[in-house]
C-alpha cells in the first residue's frame, strides 16, 4: 500500500481570492508581518500498486486527468509506503 | 522573510464528502487501486519576523485563531527562510 501526498497550487500570477481574503483577515487580527497568502489543496490518496514506480505513474496520471486543472494549477507529489 | 508551509487536514473520523467525491471519480476513471482519498488545504504564508522562532510562534497562533477549525481539523506547518 502506498500513500501519495499531493500538493496542488495556483500557478504564479493566477488570482487567488481566497488567499486575499485570508490575508485581509490576518491583517485585521493584527498579524501585520504577513505579506502574502496563497491557498492550495493538499490531498492524500491511498492506493495499492505493484511497486512505487507504478504508484507514481498512476498518481501523475490522476493529477493530469482529474485532480489538477493544468491551465491554472501546478501539482507536485511524493509517494511513500504506508 | 520567512515562508510558512501549512497543512490543514480533517481529523481522522471526520466525514470528508469532497474526498469521497474524488474517490468515486477516480474509480470511474478506472483507477481501481485507489482505496481512500482525503482532501485538506495547503497554505503558503509569507511573513517578516525578527527570527524563525518568532515566525513559528506567529504561524501557530494564526492556525489556532483563523486558519484551522480545531474541532474538526489538525494543522501542521514548517517555516523556512525565503
Amino acid at each position: 500500500m502506498y500513500l501519495a501526498q499531493i500538493h496542488i497550487t495556483l500557478k504564479p500570477g493566477v488570482l487567488d481570492p481566497q488567499g486575499t481574503a485570508v490575508y485581509k483577515a490576518l491583517q485585521a487580527l493584527d498579524f501585520t508581518g504577513v505579506e502574502d497568502v496563497r491557498i492550495g489543496k493538499y490531498m492524500e490518496v491511498r492506493l495499492s500498486a505493484a511497486d512505487r514506480a507504478v504508484a507514481e505513474m498512476q498518481v501523475a496520471e490522476m493529477c493530469r486527468r482529474l485532480l489538477a486543472n493544468p491551465v491554472i494549477e501546478n501539482y507536485a507529489f511524493q509517494v511513500v509506503e504506508g
